[in-house]
């Protein structure tokens, strides 16, 4: 049995255990099997247009009637005009020859932050959950979704933000760790100086707030699971496990270097989207690790190494792709979701037994 | 009821919770008061000289019967001749200049390495533990520890450095995570891509070898021992929650740190020794933050601070003093060792239950 019951009664699933939203790598598919499976699945929405949102929440509500997440990001949008490219652009430039590209692009807006647009769309699909990675959505989105019904989750890096998100009407807050992989959710201080890790953040959040926490970050077994409740979360966020799976969308090359690498090998770093984010260490991490202060903004980033990071894959190489990992993606499995999910939640309930 | 007794057997104590040696905190009293209450008290005794090494030992023999665990510095000593001290000296002369100290000092060897003079004395005090940070002992010292019957315990921050630890005769691992407050133990990669975080170093060091695996890096109380144990764990190693007891030498500015601090405000730096190690953020961190790379090679760099430090002390301020701390040091109370240790017992028994 598990020790508590608060995200069971929130989101109305029968196991605390969160299939993480990963924009790029989880799939309706994936959301769908863990949902069905008793947990909560999740659906990173963050790069879809509005009619790609539509069509895949659609796919979401025929294939479940449970909890299942959809989650955005609320960042505050760019400003260019404050931005030098030009260093960042100077240490491309060898690669971008190198790949026979020519000169390295400047960087380009890319997908909007959660917009009205989007809030549109999203109280028309009326999804039981949806959740925000750097900060608080709007108020008037926040108390439109709350009037529909919709159970909204936010993200924290340290306490500040706990408290933020909590004040802002979230009625769950995910203690992300410095473990985890993909973009670090911090919104208050210097994102670089954001490095709290699980083991430490879980409590000093859960005695912050009083809604329910979530721990996320590192954890990728049952033991994490029932760690993150000895430490007071209510449930645990898992993502990296994921990644392996055949619902999963990750590129053929991010699932090989999950599979190839050891402990210790991932990074965070800003060089692929602006802003902190963990990636498994590849040649364009490693050699120009000096310039990630010459990162543009984010998400504007992207577009100035998505060119490299296609012609290299196109050459079978990972060198220069996004290779998000938490610090134990090394053990994410080449193995259905549903089949992941229910091992961790049966190892995890033995433990606690 | 603790879910193993691997460590009560190995190290003949009553709860597998161990204060961590803290070289310049922790003291005789400190690791008598815990060894006493039935934990393994430590002494760090990485910059004593042979003579206060032989009074330490006999005062700590003294005053408990129980394990004392005595810990050594086993780095590679520092190579002054292939580093050049002068990009450092000139980040550092306006600092002296400010505080009327004339020009920076070159940096000087310090402690050396646990060595043979420091194993004679070992070997005649005959603790029942020892321990060792940043690598092995050498195997004469291991094998002649052994041989008197003292236990053996190594620092890992990766997988790759459990398995030389436990390959090398160490009788039990500290699994050390990035939260930790002060130097990282690590010996096998750049010191600086080393960011395991405990949540994930612990289960992926217990599945990699068949000693205890003693879990650290910011545990602060019993909710983090219960999750130590839930990663599969044997104990846990718990620091900066003593640095503020009556028994604890740090500096009173030091203290009054910890007691003022927010979570999120450490930050891993070279600056104070050469090596990474885990501070609260002050003005030397803020300001010379762009020179890390420019530290000399441990433990040199401190005499290169250090007078900085003192001056700076003298006149109530810890702006350019080493504020060792784990990420939840913020948490440590300024109560009697004994106490602190029997409320995290407490805490982390009634939570097994």
């Amino acid at each position: 049995m598990w020790p508590t019951d608060r995200l069971q009664k929130l989101f109305e699933i029968e196991h605390p255990v969160i299939q993480a939203p990963m924009a790029g790598a989880s799939t309706p598919a994936m959301a769908i099997a863990v949902a069905n499976a008793g947990g909560m699945g999740s659906l990173g929405c963050a790069m879809l247009t509005a009619e790609q949102l539509r069509a895949a929440a659609s796919e979401v509500a025929a294939g479940s009637s449970r909890a299942v997440n959809l989650n955005f990001f609320v960042h505050v949008e760019p400003d260019l005009a404050r931005h030098d490219p030009g260093p960042m652009r100077a240490a491309l430039a060898p690669y971008y020859a190198e790949a026979g590209l020519g000169d390295p692009p400047a960087p380009t807006p890319g997908a909007p932050a959660f917009n009205d647009e989007m809030l549109e769309v999203l109280l028309a699909c009326a999804p039981k959950v949806a959740s925000f990675h750097f900060g608080l959505p709007s108020a008037h989105a926040v108390e439109a979704l709350k009037r529909i019904g919709t159970k909204l989750i936010g993200n924290a890096t340290n306490v500040a933000e706990a408290k933020t998100l909590e004040a802002g009407g979230m009625d769950a807050i995910v203690a992300q760790g410095a473990e985890a992989g993909g973009h670090r959710g911090a919104f208050i201080g210097a994102p670089n100086e954001n490095d709290m890790g699980t083991m430490a953040l879980v409590p000093l959040i859960v005695d912050a707030v009083s809604v329910p926490v979530i721990a996320a970050g590192g954890i990728f077994d049952g033991r994490g699971v029932a760690a993150a409740m000895m430490l007071g979360a209510s449930g645990a966020q898992i993502g990296s496990a994921f990644l392996r799976t055949p619902e999963s969308s990750a590129p053929a090359l991010h699932k090989q270097a999950l599979a190839e690498t050891p402990d210790n090998a991932t990074k965070l770093t800003r060089l692929f989207s602006g802003r902190p984010a963990r990636s498994i260490r590849n040649r364009l991490m490693q050699e120009l690790s000096a310039h990630e202060g010459e990162a543009a903004p984010f998400p504007t980033q992207r577009a100035v190494i998505a060119p490299l990071a296609k012609a290299w894959a196109a050459r079978g190489s990972a060198d220069f792709m996004q290779l998000w990992s938490g610090q134990a993606g090394l053990r994410a499995e080449a193995a259905p979701s549903a089949q992941i999910f229910r091992r961790i939640c049966g190892e995890a309930l033995a433990l606690l037994a």
